[in-house]
This record gives structure tokens, sequence and C-alpha cells, in this order.
């Protein structure tokens, strides 16, 4: 059988457990040009709980009763599909929340496990990774000695651009929420300088770590965050808006910043998805491999155990309780 | 003598006639790679209202005493620099409101008044028109068949926009105030529709409008008419900000639409001033010029007479009250 989490029914504000069912399936044949996928690792990512909701965004809502999206890394245990074959090690973007998932290979890809191991291909070589590569080189275009700053700094996103940035060139300071996250930004990963936004004087702190202002903001959160990296944005300085999770759960409309700032600074802010930017992947992989190997790029996982526990795993992430990329392992596998 | 208008005071919210003060000064002598410019017309721009407040936008505030900002067309009536003669008739974008201005030639050039009067030059092939190219067509980017609207759209950047933008193959939908306006745009200038942003019913009229969302929105005005615009964005839909002549005189922080469209949509807004693309002054000018002269581009102009009517006609221009470029007449020309 084939056991999968389901949307039980639509949160208000941050999901909670009830929202979630677990139910069983029998495991799919995969049809002609399928393959079926045993998950061993699911990765957990916020754009989860944006289809958990009742009004479409750029894709329709999850239907009550649908698995919740999310990726998965594994076997091919069958296939019908000329370029995956049983045996073979893929990481799938359209898994879903369940231990089995059938795929036309779309939107899933091989895994090189000499080069990482297969969990790491769900954070710093998987969506978290390329999001970031996509999001920060392509729509924020860094350049040497910018000034990157970067909320949810030590999630599986944020601490990828951090790394990339620095790679770069650019001068990477990082938000994140409480001393340990902090800590780990600077000390483990490399960022120039981190900021708690808890901290009761966080604008006056971050206006400091940015002393000639701020070149690129790579945002993740949205909200009270953004509110105060936004008056100290430079001239022509970038946003790349890659997510919202301050908003997600938001009951009433959420306004963004004004924009006069937007106008006499002759900002630029753009919100993008990875998904439509498949044509880089084989670069995002290859750059990404290539630093991840040299130790350039590095990232944790929070690893739980089990399909049961993702729902809670998924919750703790939106209150910013995780560090790294969270994942779910199948004790299936 | 030299008469000028000055800031006699700051302005709270929008400018009234004591905020000014009509003094006289000696002419000035050109130094050394300078000519002096005799002004026959002045350009009114709402970004002058910009300059008058307290706070430091693109430029530092103008201190009080300062000669009101705006352009002017006029003969030069002596001259210390090798590229202009005495005779020639200029356009200079830092004149200021003012009957005679010295110029070191960085932001001033000659006109050709075999291909418009000189009232033109100040129009829509004059900063006005330039704005609209370079906003447009480098920032917006338009492609054919894209829905393009555009807010103040009679006024003398908004109605060059939309004029440029049919010549590149969009569907042009003009945002104005009241029937005369509306009607000006849509039978003299060719815009495809336009909408009355006093209406009732404003949000909805816009909506029917644009049956397939927009592509691309050219806002001068921010505010409500932005607010209206803003859920009717199409994926990968472009936002170009102009100006904000509704937030200009704002006492209290105006705060932005939400960001959440922005990532589902993966919006992009971008603000940009004229200032920082000289470098395309020829190409516009060869362009405009051409479509000037082929009568796809058109232009009014509101001219009123004497130096002393300027800030009366400046306050009408904020509020709403005229069409097309605002322009005041020196009577000593």
């Amino acid at each position: 059988m084939n056991r999968q989490i389901v949307l039980a029914n639509r949160p208000e504000g941050l999901p909670t457990p009830d929202n979630f069912a677990l139910v069983s399936s029998e495991i799919p044949d995969p049809g002609a040009g399928e393959f079926l996928l045993e998950h061993h690792y699911l990765g957990l990512a916020p754009a989860a709980r944006i289809r958990m909701g009742a009004s479409r965004s750029y894709a329709p809502p999850l239907p009550i009763g649908g698995v919740i999206y999310g990726q998965a890394v594994g076997r091919v245990r069958a296939s019908r599909h000329p370029a995956f074959r049983e045996g073979d090690l893929v990481v799938s973007t359209d898994a879903g929340w369940q231990e089995y998932s059938v795929s036309d290979g779309a939107r899933a890809s091989r895994i090189d496990a000499s080069v990482a191991p297969e969990q790491v291909w769900l954070g710093a070589l998987g969506v978290s990774g390329m999001t970031a590569y996509v999001g920060l080189l392509d729509i924020g275009a860094p350049k040497v000695s910018d000034t990157v700053v970067v909320s949810a700094a030590a999630g599986a996103v944020g601490s990828a651009v951090g790394q990339i940035a620095r790679i770069k060139g650019c001068r990477v300071v990082g938000i994140a929420g409480g001393g340990t996250k902090c800590r780990y930004v600077t000390e483990e990963l490399g960022f120039d300088a981190s900021v708690d936004y808890h901290a009761a004087d966080f604008a006056r702190q971050l206006a400091d770590a940015c002393p000639a202002g701020i070149d690129l903001y790579f945002d993740n959160v949205g909200g009270a965050v953004r509110d105060a990296v936004w008056p100290l944005m430079s001239d022509f300085g970038r946003v790349v808006v890659c997510g919202l999770i301050s908003e997600y759960g938001a009951t009433a409309p959420v306004s963004g910043p004004g924009w006069f700032a937007l106008l006499t600074k002759r900002l630029s802010v753009r919100g993008f998805l990875l998904r439509d930017h498949e044509a880089r992947q084989a670069d995002a992989v290859a750059d990404m491999s290539r630093w991840y190997r040299e130790g350039r790029i590095k990232g944790r996982e929070q690893i739980v155990e089990g399909l049961e526990q993702t729902p809670a795993a998924f919750i703790r992430m939106l209150q910013g309780g995780n560090l790294g990329k969270t994942l779910v392992k199948l004790t299936a596998s």
C-alpha cells in the first residue's frame, strides 16, 4: 500500500495537524512513458502552504483529499519511461507527501550519489539550491562588492543564496530568528554578518550591518522583516521576491512597502518561481555540484522519521523552528 | 532683471500659492563654458513637487529661497560655450522657473524648430516624450499585443506612452479623470479604450476594459488608481513606476500593494528616472521626431501667460486640472 498525507480541510492562518489526514491507497502502476518512484526522503517547502489555500495562485488550489505538494528522492521501482530505469536514484519535484509516486519524468531527474548523499539532492543540490541559484544570479544579478541581504538565512534557500553570493564576491548579511541560526550562518556558512529579527532593535542592528545600504535583497519572508529592509535599499537596488513565509497564513490582506522609495531610488522588485526557469537546471546542477564538492556550498538537513511526522515538521518549519532543509525519512526505506 | 519663482516655505500636502514667492535678481553672466538662455516657455512637471519637500529623494531638497525646478525652451543670448551660439534655440532641463538661466550645456540641447514649434520641445519632443520613450520601451519592454495600461493618460507623459505603445502594436487602455480627458485619449490620440477613475465603478470598468489582464502598467499616479490596477496584472506582468502624483503631497506614509500577487504572478516593478538614461537621448529624439512628423505622436499644450501664473498652473496640474503639457509663456518673449 501507498500511505499518503492529504488535505483534510483548508487552514486558516498557520496550519494545524487536523488540516491533514493519513490515508492509504494502492501503489499505482506506471503507464506508458511513466515510472514508479519509491520515496526515501520527502523535502518540505513553505510553498506547499500556498496550495493548501482556497484561492488560485500560480497553480489551482489543491482539492480537499489531494496529496500535499512536495519533493522526494528515492529509487525507481518500475519503469515504462525510456530515460529512467529500475534502480535509478531520482529526485522528483511533484512527488507529494506519500511513499510512492508515478512520474512522467517532466519534473524529475536522475541524481549522482557520488557527488552527494541522496538527501542533499532535496536541499543544496535540489529545488532549494536551484531556487537560490536562479533567483540570486538570474533575477538578482549580483555584482562584486554588492551588499546582499537574505531573509530566512538559515533556511535551505537562504543559506544557499548567501553562500553563492559570497562566491560571487558580495558582502552578505543574513537575517534569521535567534542566536543559534545567526551564529550558524556566520560561523558555519561564512556570511559576513547576521541579524536576529527577534531583537528589539532589529531595524537599527540591520542598518548597522549594512553601512553602505543594501544593493540586493533576497526575500523569503515578506512582512515586518521586509519592511525593515526597505528603507535601507540603495539607489538602483534590486529585490528578489522568492517567498513570503510570514504572509502565507495571513487572514487579512497584507500591504507592501510604499512606492515613493521605489521611484526615487529606482528600485526593481521582481517575483519569481523556479518552475519558469527549467532551462537553467543543467547550469545550476553543474555549478552547485562543483561548489558542493569544493566545500563552498554547505547545507544542513533536519530530518524527522516517518511519514506521519510530516505535518508537524511542516508546521514547525513555517514557524521558523528549523535550521537548514527539513526532510522526512520514510521508514519503509 | 531676471524674475524668478522661488520656494518661500515647504508645502504640506498640495502646495498653495503662499509656498512660492516672486523675486528679481540680476541677469547672470555666463562663465567660461557656459551660456545664457532667455526663456520663452517654461515646462511644468509634477516632479518639481518632490524637490519642494524637506527630505532627500533622488536629489537634495530645494533650499528655501531656491528657484523651483523646471525645464525651459528659449534663445541663447550670450555664449562662452563652444557648442551653443548666440541665437540658437535651446531646451534646458535644469532651467528653473525664471526668465533667464545659465547652463553649462550638460542637460541642454539645440532644437530643430523646423520639426516642431519650440513649445513642443518641452512636451512630446521634450522631457515628457523622452520619459515616455525610455520608460515604456527600455523599462517596460512592451511586446506586440500586450495590454498596456497607463495612468494620467491625458497628461504629457501618459499621452506619449499610449501613442508609442500603439505604434509598437499594443492594445492601450488609458486611465484619466473625467469624460473630456477620456474622450481625448481615445478620439484624438487613438487609445483603444479609456476609463474614468472618478467613476463609482472604476475598478469594474477597468476590468471590463482589460479582459485579458494587464501585461504592462505604466504608473504616473500611484495610490488608489494603482491599487485598482494591481489585481488585474497578468502573469509576468511589468509595472513601470514613473510618477506617483497622488502621493507626493501625502502627510502620512502611503503603503504599496501586497507582494503575494507579485510573487505568484512573477511580476516585475521598477522605478526609473529619465536622468539615468541620457545615453538614449539621441535615439529618443530621432524616433519621436519622426513619429511626430508622421502625425503618429500628437500632444496638446495648455499654456498660461506670465511667470506670475506659474504656481497656480502648477497646483492645477497636480490636482488633475490640465490636459496635455502645462506650459508657461513668458511675456518678455
